[in-house]
């Protein structure tokens, strides 16, 4: 997450390493997907390091739901797996971008992105 | 945010409302900004009802600052203003997609995104 202004730590241009990772109060961080072909956002999901590992690991996308309070798959029901191609972490090391290769879907709703709902003006 | 599997609201495909609009428990959602015309993601930062608000009224966009508790408007200090071109909302109302034209860069190091950094394997 970025706030202005913010005091540049020296090593921010630095690969960032898992233990230096800014989880939240809740051992969590947004994780933003993004089509790695069409640079479409698919969805914003949680992390936690368990999650950010396996996704690592596996080459496909992990998140952690806070509802359920467990590690999912992405895909697991669904068979929509999300094959990794490149991490990115922010400047302050709190938010992840996945670029992925999207199988199907993204949105459980059957759009290819969660982002399709427009903001009324009223 | 996205857990699966999760029930499909009848109203998902609608357009959302202010009202509508799922902010968590300290009155925030997250907000991906991605540059209307490169589709790169420069930023994720946070937003609470007022700061959709202005963004929508503005044409520019405004953020909660979690650290000082206020809202910003995206370069007052640097000059780096974000215009924006669309608002989306997710299939949960519950993280917000702001399109925008970036002026200058979007990361106060100086980088155009504020994702630069590699995650170190080791």
């Amino acid at each position: 997450m970025t706030d202005e202004p913010t005091v540049a730590a020296t090593d921010e241009r630095e690969p960032v390493r898992l233990a230096d990772l800014k989880f939240d109060d809740r051992g969590l961080m947004p994780a933003v997907v993004q089509d790695a072909e069409s640079n479409e956002v698919l969805m914003v999901a949680w992390m936690n390091l368990e999650a950010v590992q396996r996704t690592m690991l596996d080459g496909r996308t992990w998140f952690f739901s806070r509802s359920r309070r467990e590690l999912w798959p992405k895909g697991e029901t669904s068979g929509h797996i999300q094959h990794v191609e490149d991490l990115k972490v922010d400047c302050d090391a709190d938010t992840i971008l996945v670029k992925v290769h999207q199988v199907g879907v993204a949105c459980h709703t059957g759009e290819r992105t969660c982002f399709h709902r427009e903001l009324a003006t009223d």
